[in-house]
């Protein structure tokens, strides 16, 4: 089932764009060669392992397609799943299945390629209190789903969109005159419940951003040894900035930048670049007749 | 400028729908930190070589937020791009600017990185007649989109949806009682100015579509052996059917296939596993006033 | 029910827009004079003899204003229907049901009306192996549904859009300088499934498209005497194009067309000038209460 | 130029709905056979004596898909055109001209060929007070360009939709107890401005309805003679309802329903079985170069 | 339940527009704080005494977030509900009720407010035939619901929009040349089911509509003593004109107006300006589990 | 002009609703008395004293109606407007003046109604750092808009939606078994730049959030006097969490919350029941021709 949290108007739409670009003319060859009133039984097999993520969005494209499809899912969103594994399984007209087999199939594997690269980014960093976060690098019209595919794999969110959190970057710092100007700037003119962060890329910019109270300070393409600064830095003040790092972040840094302390690491190769995930769809002629 | 015939009503509305989920919200820094009459402009700069495909599309998002925003293209979708080079500027509102930034960026990321692996498959098969193609393994939303950036990479297209084109797969034949029945059954009952193209596990079944007429065999992870008695087999037929091989093709494979003899190797990863390439926008403050 | 191949997105919007632009405001009769508990039922009555179609989208319509109400259909899409038969009954809410009464039958009036005039071609041309197909020549937003109206009628569909076939017409052979050339340079640049068809206004256009190896000639208003001479050029080749007759095809003129043997006659009279057919509804009011 | 009034949401949603029907996979044959910089001009031009309906919406169509479209219309919506005339010229891109072609002509002959019907029957009641008008039986989608052009060849509207007219029909009688029930009935539960109008299908019933003060009576298919009876009947009262015709309304009727005096004559054949009127597109190619 | 006269497509958009807005990015508190198989009965509680409007609305919000919330409704649209009473409960996943609470509320309470306003309005008239009407002053995109609310308050509605009646205004009458020219034009010319009103700023022009036989004349901004006379002078004419008054009115004026005679009140006060009653959602965990 | 930050598809969609909902049918009246080729100026006048707001939504009505209408504005959103003042002119065909009218009013009186009763909240506070904000308490489908309107008049805005802000209510305090294990739970699990806002109803609760280190704490109809407990508590703690007061918040009690020392003043008749302030179109017509 398409979790109601997911379940808006944009992902309809987009569901329904996907589905319209597909089959918006038909299926001459189903159309061809299937009877209308031939059923079938459809499995979805996980092709490799991976963790799974979309499964309720797979699940919404059978049943747009054909309202009479029955679904039964059998693991869930967040789960590892190992290679062979059966995780849901559809049962309806072979007509319908057919058709919406390869977008239903697109959602879920571009999904789970998320789920699967954030659960290791994640892995990467176990036993530290280290904070693996996406960004908005996202593909367009993707952004909630792929923002649920990485908390399903373990990892957390950073802003949703540009109206939902504060994060001034070089640009907003040059046309303001500066980072302490432009964090005391915003402070006042953004809603009360959103932190303030403020992106710098050198430990004098960075000193700026202390002096001027920012909430969050993101270290741009940091250096291993700037970074462990800026968190000593900070270690004994009251309160104190949490401190994140990106740029060019790699599975393979992780554990450093784990133990150098910061409090999050965000990265956007999490969103855009996850290869799809290999997971097929098995179809079982079940019978014919009304 | 957006290609009239990629500025359909479906991609207008994955623009919007993507600008709604960036910007739906407005944007809370920019406009505690910007004032609404500083101009400014951007460039769009290739940060590695990469074939470039959505340019117009890019622009679009640009305009989409603000149409006073002018944009200057210095290089044109499907040209080889070094690492370094300023593919557009766009000068206009700052505020606009910043706020459509991370959209525009999303989607011409994403369509050079299909272009510019397109290209790498095209490139491995250079010398031989062999036409690489891409599948409807794409992103959902992204179909027409996507598969404009394949054509810019210069590989080919197969169909385009479900109603543009007919392939017989695996579970059309079990329904239709096997390879022949399935293809005569097709045959006359699909537009005619389609071919009919048939999916293919085994020599046997290459056999049956041989004898139904087939007009295109797709051998689906066949052995190189395999593809080579296939090909062998069809040369000298009149009219000899189209051979197209799928199934586990990666890049390095593709020389082989080329040597083999076959007509066209199709590929969901130009799809499904391209990875974003880099591109960035920089911006530099214009002035003020009106 | 509304066969899933139908119940595309256009499809939904395209009833939507109409229910919109009928009862967008309400229905100040039936609100000012029907009290909100009556039910009643309507049969759905053919007052001519017709070829149904479009029964699914009928139901639709009535089921999309209210969901509760339950449809009974009596005959299927493709039915030859005597004046007089009962096609379906609908059980719900007085007032729903004439809220939806109007916008129901106007789309089961037109398309019924094509399906009726696509059997009368086709009867025309019983005994022949000669396929009548319809052209891009339809109501603006019904595309999908009068394709499917002609297939209920028993004529084949040319193809469903620009994008799904290859009609290279007297402007793109202008352009191209000749039809040899506008074929060839076609062939390796359109998707490998579909085949190449080229129009043609004289014998030696004709000629030219058979030395350019088109897949289908489009023989535009030829007389009589000039498609008896082409039909007989192609017999002994191999492979042979198809010969497709299009311009002002009347009904009157099919058994002509099938006697000389060409493959495939197109009109676009099928769906641009068919009249409605008389279908209504009787409404029998059935009691009151909750 | 498309009438303000004309250029609702729903229209432009119908435009959208028709153009990505027929052009949203792309337009395969001139993107393969058009280079994209030849430009050209079209011009459009009535094959046949018509009264012209939807040039607006034509060019809409035209400029939808390339804004870069210039337009020079020749006629205006109303004129009757003679056969070899030409209406309007378009200068722009080939391969935008050719793309948007077919759905533009779908559009004009349609709504051309309701003009040109509306404008027969008016001409049939040459001389006579006698008010022609429309029904509710229009193409889904098309209400507001359709009772557009009805007006376009001289002919009148009745009501728009459900909510702008009162209308009992049959139905409502029966629900309500008899017409003077319902006439009363509604009197005082609908909007102030509008008139109440009753169907009735007998001269008792046409009683009841003179009794009742029904602002406008509606004689469903009456003899001529009844006709008669019920113009002679209202003639010396004040006020005296308007009377209205309908019911199997023909064109060779309209003479004598004019003659006898009634007020008003609707048909739905205006619209829902007007034939697509002849204009073609002649493009001749104007150069190459940006 | 959502009266299916009000499910419009329109009411539909607005519902979704409202969800998207509020919950488009998901709630980022309930999903850390509340489990998802956490479930709960929501009543809906009246905080003061009102008539009750929009609570098929209310429950369309909560259903269209999720469907499986079952809703029981224990008082309808139109009731007079006292403070403290229950109207309706809501039972489902707690998150869920939480996440559609302040959209669902935020309909209900605007359109309950609308229903208090119009019922006091009506009240205090009464013992008269005065028929206190609304105007288009409606919020944007509330139109039919706002209209709905009036009636369920026991009001009126005026026309529906520009299209489902004649309202001629001073520009209007400035263009045409005065009032009996704009009234006698507009006669013949617009569907013969509306009645034709013109609004009249003096007595003079009072007379002048009089002349011309308007079917409703508007008095706008008279003095009581004006409207005395206006009435005094239709009394006796056969067909008499219906009598409406607008401009400032206040519920206070409303005895004055009913006692002069006039048919009609209209005030735009109705919907432009009704504040929101207080009804609230008071939330009980129903337990935890599947 | 309408802010670009503004002018997202969400509003658009509301305007195209708007527009839609009024003039979807025509306008019968312009049409029956207009003459198309008729142009006038249009001045926007305010007829009271009011803050300004969504000028830019008035101008974009008119321009969606007709693309040619010339805006000229003479104030802009934030002013404070004297009775007779001319804010804004529009100049283009009487017709489409005629037609947008009242959608454009009744946005733009909307709007300024909110911005002047938010000045006259924030005004009550002149003198002291109290932060007045809006809720979600806002018309449906004008979140983006009434949050704009409540800057314009000077006040704050709290969270946009349930996706930008953290608000743990009384119901998410009942599930997750107390203050305290609510907002422990919620940090680490929602985007780290959000604040957690917790509402309180009791100084209990209030030391169990202290306790908790709450970033806000909402004092839900708290009485003065142990409003003033909470502020006294605080003064001392670094750091020291926000305090919002909310709950039966009227204009009247701003003086004393400010006085009282909390940081946030969070109102719902900001948005809820703010009423339309007077605003109107003064047309004259310019002439007459092309």
């Amino acid at each position: 089932m398409l979790d109601p949290l997911l379940a808006t108007h944009a992902v309809r739409r987009l569901i329904d764009l996907a589905l319209e670009e597909d089959l918006g003319r038909g299926d001459v060859t189903t159309q061809a060669v299937i009877a209308p009133d031939v059923t079938a039984t459809a499995h979805l097999v996980a092709r490799e392992s991976l963790v799974l993520a979309g499964l309720g969005v797979c699940t919404a494209v059978f049943q747009r397609v054909d309202r009479a499809v029955v679904a039964t899912e059998l693991a869930k969103d967040g789960d590892r799943v190992a290679a062979g594994a059966t995780v849901a399984s559809y049962d309806g007209r072979a007509a319908s299945l057919l058709a919406a087999e390869r977008t239903a199939l697109n959602f879920v594997q571009r999904l789970s390629g998320v789920a699967t690269l954030a659960r290791a980014f994640v892995d990467a960093a176990a036993g530290f209190p280290l904070r693996i976060a996406d960004t908005r690098k996202t593909t367009p019209g993707f952004r909630l789903l792929e923002k649920y595919a990485v908390r399903m794999g373990g990892a957390s969110n950073h802003r949703a969109d540009l109206g939902s959190g504060v994060l001034i970057k070089d640009n907003h710092v040059a046309v303001a005159g500066g980072v302490r100007a432009a964090v005391e700037g915003a402070r006042g003119r953004v809603p009360h419940g959103l932190k303030i962060e403020v992106e710098v890329d050198s430990l004098d910019q960075f000193e700026e951003a202390l002096a001027a109270n920012a909430d969050i300070i993101l270290l741009d393409n940091f250096s291993l040894a700037d970074i462990e600064r800026a968190v000593a830095q900070v270690k004994a003040r009251l309160p104190r900035p949490l401190l994140e790092v990106s740029g060019s972040v790699t599975l393979r840094r992780i554990p450093e930048l784990a133990r150098a302390g910061v409090d999050i690491v965000s990265a956007g190769a999490l969103t855009h670049s996850a290869r799809a995930v290999d997971l097929s769809l098995d179809i079982a002629i079940a019978g014919q007749g009304k």
